[in-house]
């Protein structure tokens, strides 16, 4: 039998096809996105439902973060329980550091939601984004749900909008999959921008599938594709108090139900990791004052722990992050940055480049021309990769660059 | 007897006088600064030395970092063989990531320097700051050492300004304690500016005394001070190949040599560590880009470790540190890095202010006047307290806030 959670490589043959759309996209669910007033007056969307029309699996992953919010207590609470089948969420305020009061919100928000939409209140899953330390404003919390149980539809696009802070867009992903001979549907949306680091940075994702799965093997595939996606992103190195990554699966596809020892559970596993993947790299790229994704892949390596640290220590180093804003193809942070990961290597055997452009090898620099290294970051995505000689593991990680912007939304975000 | 390395708080009955000048403060120590053109074509000293007039032992620190400046492995050597009773230091090429030639070239630094000094090459440290992964113009540094030498003076603070890169000014200071009955002195000078970090950052410290210090007193000493000190400090969250701090002794005050028996043991290392801090400080009131000195203090830990690593994680964060320059109180963002600091503690019992406004407790904000607490961050030096009420032990770090000016120094470093 094989082990549940041995998500295989999508270079492996499992055909999966992109699709349009997002948490909606696969069968029976639903969502809206409404304006309550609790995000600011700008007149954007900051309350949302997502909804499955039938009973769901639920899985869940939340911050390491030691503060965590109210509703994550709330969710956890849900997910461990039984079956989560709603989502409901707000932006303006994260509900986090807001005492035993804060808490009560949380539970008010999760059966408010649960009166609205007829199901019990442990079905329903709570998230809330934004400003630490200040209380819900539950009025408005309280109309807003009422509307956006109204106005669920298949389409739901609302939902992405209403769950960004300082995103500028949202973030959508979904792809289809044949479990069991039957076509399965994976989809989800997320939000991200600014405290977004590795283990959940202020990151929220709400993931669907009409897939049959069965709970066990649900919570573990999401881990798993949270290791290699979510968790592989930086924005600015802060985790968050808010995050969480949920996975709902309602079965409307009628396979036979996915457990560790499906033939398919492969291909069902390598999907959602794809999905997860694709929302990481926007939540990269849309990073708070960004101008551009940058992609780190370390190859070669003894093993992918390594491989994964060492990519996110140069991903998130401030000094690389403000070098691709200036076009700089500064190898020595790389190098640096690789340096203080808390991986060993040897750096005498590490090849560095900036796009197609080798810039070091055999311990010193490479001769190259410094406008073809400098070019290859200057597009929208800019690839960094080291290569060491140690074994065949790889990973990647996904960030931005540091910019003027970051630090004008940062040093004013509550004014 | 007194166990080698136990550091006095200074708060016990040490009198230390606190004295103008730095490294060459201390009898017996001539120093200089010149002109090389090895920085760039601005005009500013980019090549010092530093010289005991008579032997000394010697102890140093150095970074962290998997990859290490060819420098460091000159120095080290040199350190651990013997007597190191003088620096070579250039500014402008940090030669990390040279290679082979790269090893030459500073072990040429060193004979160079070592034959200008008429002294053993082995007495000899090396140390260069700036940017990685290029060759040392070595016929200015020859030049550079030869003038340098013939331009030791007791005053010597051009040397001070030599082993700038992009800090705006010299970093000095200066202590007298009695030790056995003789006044010894403290000096000493210091550079960072950018990747600083924990552990060593871009940061080069020379720390010298007139006191007789048995070596291995003296290195255990200069480790504990820059445990509490420089490594205490953080710009960006990078730390560098080139990062060292070296403490010379060369017994001209005449005292029994300090050993870990001796009664004045503790006095002359709080003195050690009173001058680390100083230049400490410094360093992070001078970051890339800084408007303001940013001091983070844990009191009430169950332990130094734990109190360090709060405080560490506080400084750190990008988010605390773009709210200091915005003057935006914002303490939701030190709850939030204290609580991915990796140490556990009980957020509901935590208590926060900003300068002297108390701003949360008990798990939730405490109702405040925002203008004051914002009025906090709006001076030159801001202090960020964190109690917890686990124990007595508490720690201080040190770092500045994150401005457009980090953003534009570092994207355009190299240009």
């Amino acid at each position: 039998m094989r082990q549940c959670g041995a998500v295989m490589n999508k270079d492996t043959e499992i055909g999966i096809k992109t699709l349009p759309g997002g948490a909606t996209t696969p069968e029976g669910f639903v969502a809206s996105g409404v304006v309550c007033g609790v995000r600011n007056s700008s007149g954007r969307r900051d309350l949302g439902l997502l909804f499955s029309d039938r009973g769901c699996t639920s899985a869940a992953v939340f911050t390491r973060n030691v503060v965590k919010g109210a509703p994550l207590l709330v969710t956890q609470e849900a997910v461990e329980a039984g079956g989560v089948r709603a989502v409901v969420a707000n932006s303006g305020y994260a509900n986090a550091a807001t005492g035993r009061k804060g808490l009560e919100d949380a539970r008010e928000m999760q059966a408010l939601a649960a009166e609205a939409l007829a199901v019990e209140a442990g079905e329903v899953a709570v998230a809330s984004t934004g400003v630490i330390g200040e209380h819900l404003p539950m009025r408005r919390i309280s109309a807003g749900i009422e509307d956006a149980a109204a106005g669920l539809s298949r389409d739901g696009a609302g939902f992405a909008e209403a769950i960004l802070t300082t995103d500028t867009r949202i973030k959508e992903a979904a792809d289809r999959v044949e479990v069991g001979g039957e076509l399965v549907t994976v989809g989800g949306t997320a939000k991200g921008s600014g405290m977004i680091h590795p283990n959940m940075g202020t990151m929220l994702a709400f993931m669907t599938t009409d897939a049959a799965v069965e709970k066990g093997c649900l919570q573990e595939i999401l881990g798993a594709a949270t290791e290699r996606t979510f968790n592989r992103v930086t924005v600015d190195g802060d985790s968050s108090p808010s995050d969480m990554a949920v996975l709902l699966a309602n079965g409307a596809a009628d396979n036979d139900p996915i457990t560790a020892s499906s033939p398919d559970y492969p291909a069902f596993a390598v999907a959602v990791e794809d999905v997860a993947r694709r929302l990481a790299k926007e939540i990269a790229r849309d990073g708070e004052g960004a101008t551009r994704l940058v992609e780190v892949v370390v190859e070669g390596a003894g093993d992918e722990a390594s491989a994964s640290a060492l990519a996110k220590a140069v991903v998130g180093s401030s000094l690389v992050k403000a070098a691709a804003f200036g076009e700089d193809a500064n190898w020595g942070r790389v190098l640096t940055a690789m340096g203080y990961s808390g991986v060993r290597f040897d750096a005498d055997t590490v090849e560095l480049w900036f796009g197609p452009v080798k810039v070091f090898e055999n311990g010193e620099p490479v001769a190259h021309e410094e406008t073809e290294a400098n070019a290859a970051l200057s597009s929208g995505e800019v690839r960094i990769t080291a290569r060491l000689n140690e074994g065949d593991a790889s990973a990647a990680a996904w960030g931005c660059d540091l910019t003027y912007e970051y630090v004008r939304i940062n040093g004013s975000y509550r004014t």
